[in-house]
Order: C-alpha cells, then sequence, then structure tokens
C-alpha cells in the first residue's frame, strides 16, 4: 500500500517542549522560528504547493502561537486568534489540497485540526466557563473546575466490502456528479474497528460482512477524523441503502475500479480524489488486496 | 489472532431508533425493555460474570434513557442521572471485568463511555450554555447556539517494537508490582496510526521503528478509548527511556513472553490482564505475528 494522503510531515512534534515553559520561550526567541502562514484556516501554498511561512513577527495582535514542531531542529509555530471563526470548506481549498505533496498536507492537516479545536472548544464542557490553552495549544484547562480537554481526533472506519470480486461502492447526495467511493461511518464508544466496519456496511446497505482486515489510516481534518480503510468479505449481495446516508450504492467489479482510477472516460465512476484514503483503499483492492 | 476483550456485544445499537421519536417512545413503552443495572458506573453480574438488567421502572426520577440498543429485539437501555458523579476506576471494579465473558464487557464499555461522556460534557464547548440530550443519549445539542456534540472516542495506539526476536515491553509506575505491558500513547490530530506508532516508541524509549502492521483493535472505556494494536520493527536497540512516561523498559525474548503469559513463576515479568489488548498483542506476537 503507498502512504496515503495526509501523511508523511517532516516536522518533529517534540512533545517534551511543550509543557517546558523554559525551552518554549527559547523556540519562540530563536530567529530561525517560522510561522504558518494561512488564509483563515486554509494553506498558502508556493507553485510546488508547499506551504509558506513567514518570521513569528507576523503573528496579529493577540494571538496565540501553536507549537506544530521541529523542522531539522527549527521551531514552526502556527497563530490562534481568539476572533477566529469555524473552519469552512471550500471548492479553492480541495483544489490546493490536490496541489500539495502528502508530506505539506499532513503538516497542514495537524495545523488545521488543532486551530480549529481550539476555535470550537473554548468553553470547559465540563463547568461552563471559559478554558485556557495550555500545553503550546495542545490543549486547554478550566480554571474553575480543574478539567483539562485534549484536541480530539474522531475515528472514522472507511471500507471495501468485497462479494465475488466486485467492490461495493456508494454514494452520498453531497458528492461531485459521477462520484463513488467506499462507505465510511464513525466508530462509537464500546466499538472495535473490526465491529464498527460490520455495523456500518450494515446500516447503510444492508450487507452483511466478515473476515474484516485493515487496510491503511490517515487524518483527515475536516475537522479532525482518523480515517480507518478496510477490506471485508461480504455475506450476500442485495443491497438496500439507508437513503438518510446514501443516494446510491452498487457492485463495482476490478476492472471498472481500475478504468476509474485510470481516468477512462468509459469506467463506471468518478473515482475520490488522490488524498483521500478510499483511493488509497480502492487502488489496494484494484491490486488485489 | 483470537477477538480481544471488551468485543462481541450482542447489541444491535439500533441507529435509526436514535433520531426516530415514535420509535423510541415505543421502545420504552415495550414491556420487554430492560435497564441496565449498575452501581454508579460499576457493572453488577450474576454468578457467570453476566450483566443485569431492571425493568425500565427502575430507573431513578429525573433520569434519562440511554438506547444501548436491540438484543434480539428487546429494547435495552441505561440511566443517566444528572447527579451523576464522574466515572472512577477502583480494583473491585477491574476485579469484575476479569470475570465477565468479553461480550458482556462489550456491552458494559459501550454503556460506561457514553454515560461518563454525559457527565464529563454538560455544557456546549462552544458557547459553555448547558447543553441538552438529544439522539436516546447519543448527542448533545445546544439549545443557544446550536452546536451537536457527540460521544469522543480518543484513538490510542499500542505496539510491540521486535528487534532480534525480542519484544520492548515498558512499566508506568501505576502498574502493579512486576507487570509490563506494550507500550502505549494517544495518536494526534493530523497523525496517522502508523506515524503515532513511530512517534510514541521514539518518544517513550528512544527506539526507532519502521515497518508498522496493525494486529487488533478494542474499546477501552476509561473513559472512551479506542486501542489500536500494531507490531513494528525495531531499528535499534539502545533503549531510552521518558522517565515521565516509563519508570522501566526492556527487551523480552518470546520464550520470556510465553512463560509470563502461562503464569510460569520464572517468567521475567507479570503480564497484563486478559481482558487487556496489550495481552491479546503479547500473545499474536509470541505465536509469531
Amino acid at each position: 500500500v503507498t502512504a496515503p494522503g495526509f501523511t508523511g510531515s517532516s516536522l518533529d512534534r517534540a512533545d517534551a517542549l511543550r509543557e517546558d515553559s523554559t525551552a518554549l520561550e527559547t523556540a519562540r526567541a530563536d530567529p530561525r522560528a517560522k510561522l504558518l502562514r494561512l488564509d483563515g484556516l486554509e494553506p498558502e501554498i508556493d507553485g510546488d504547493g508547499r506551504l509558506l511561512w513567514d518570521d513569528l513577527s507576523a503573528a496579529p495582535a493577540g494571538a496565540e502561537l501553536v507549537l506544530l514542531g521541529l523542522e531539522a531542529g527549527e521551531p514552526r509555530f502556527a497563530a490562534w486568534h481568539p476572533d477566529a471563526p469555524p473552519g469552512a470548506r471550500s471548492p479553492a481549498l480541495f483544489h490546493k489540497l490536490g496541489l500539495m505533496p502528502f508530506g505539506e498536507a499532513s503538516t497542514y492537516a495537524g495545523a488545521r485540526s488543532v486551530l480549529d479545536w481550539l476555535t470550537r472548544h473554548r468553553f470547559c464542557a465540563n463547568c461552563g466557563r471559559p478554558a485556557e490553552i495550555f500545553r503550546a495549544g495542545w490543549g486547554r484547562k478550566c480554571p474553575s473546575c480543574g478539567a483539562q480537554h485534549f484536541p480530539r481526533t474522531d475515528p472514522v472506519v472507511i471500507m471495501v466490502a468485497e462479494h465475488r470480486g466486485r467492490a461495493l461502492l456508494g454514494r452520498q447526495p453531497m458528492f461531485p456528479p459521477g462520484r463513488y467511493s467506499a462507505l465510511a461511518g464513525y466508530l462509537e464508544p464500546g466499538e472495535s474497528i473490526e465491529e464498527a466496519v460490520a455495523r456500518e456496511i450494515r446500516e447503510e446497505a444492508g450487507i452483511r460482512v466478515r473476515d474484516v482486515r485493515y487496510v491503511a489510516s490517515q487524518p483527515w481534518p475536516f475537522p479532525s477524523a482518523l480515517m480507518i480503510a478496510c477490506v471485508a468479505r461480504a455475506e450476500n449481495d442485495d443491497i438496500r441503502i439507508d437513503s438518510r446516508e446514501l443516494e446510491d450504492a452498487m457492485w463495482v467489479d476490478r476492472e471498472g475500479v481500475r478504468r476509474a482510477l485510470a481516468d477512462d472516460p468509459a469506467a463506471p465512476f468518478l473515482p475520490p480524489p488522490p488524498y483521500a484514503i478510499a483511493r488509497t483503499l480502492l487502488t489496494a483492492w484494484a491490486e488485489g488486496a
């Protein structure tokens, strides 16, 4: 399996620095320190799709500096401002993602998820009071009740069920015209990955599966999912879709999937973009996974 | 790999019922409906380690009924009360878990995680106002700002690094005397499973790894982790522990791990309990994974 999108950041997260106020102060004073350039939560990139970085002096007044990590020993930050709106998803954003090397998109993914989490979790869920940022941006703590809160990452299972050489693909109403992809859904408290895969396929398409096998994973920063890609063996092929989740679902053989991945005009569907792990998963399946 | 602890619940989560107020009303009025018997958040079990269930009339006044799912079509609920304290972990709790079949512990895990989440997330993290329960207990929504919040599940990677036939095991200060286990840590926003495994082993023990392979997963309801078990190939064996995380770490060969799993008094360490996926992982590794 090739490395999925949003993986391969060159940053060392330098977790030990986050709680070391002296080391943090030194990092902020380091003349080599850089600040991720963002337009709201959208990345700013150069002609090679690489992220742009400014001196720390570019941070707006009142911003908190979030330590993203170290690039070959040099500190890298992002700025969070209390006036920041929650993250949006525009067609321009996804166009940019398509231009970025996966490692650059990986650095962006971590930054975006933690900044957006800071925006959407300003208050203590335990007592309702304003919560303060700590750990260089990687958490909030409540000065009233003492609760600590950490950025959440929501596991999502995404999977291909196989039946007699065909893969089960589905289409959500919000997809671009013609696109089909692997089914997906949030894992719930009390479930294993394997159980979530079986439940989601049964709920969304009426297909029972066994022999769930893990394939690959990726972060997906909209807002902060961990995508866990699997394949499974289907025990039936009579699709009954849950129309609250899917607009359509169908079985596609390996030749059909290969044609879609090759942008063949005769393909039975349009595939997900390269940075989506659904693409990684379909590629692995088409090659025999 | 055998099924890990906390997996195999016989309940159908019946997600479609959660948002269907008529169906929920019917489920609550069903004379076959049952309520999970808990002592605070601790399970009440019979002599076979099976969960005990009461009639719905046993729910205390002012409690919210959380729909756990359907057992062969019969509704199963748990009661959440606004006076509930956050979940604690007692030796008695872990003793009980050791007596429970994994499928029963799985039902308990989902119930405990969602009840404890309701207790620890009463307020809207977006605006600080009290948030209301919806989706039959599987979420809160804010009547002030409209934000919806869902029970969180925190991915944790747990892994064995292998070097020349030996597994890297570590010991946290809070472990019972003699116990060693697989290293573990929370996955962060912007990371894949494979990247989190490599970072945690490097941070905690100074070991660099490659070839991360997924083995199994389990829910861990303290308070709501998804444990993701992996093996990886170590590139060095000179351990340097992070004493904030570990009290000790060591390399153990397959014979040593087999002795520990067999409760051999000559084993080099005491193993984790059967319901912990660390045990599943060590067993798989000892058998050649």
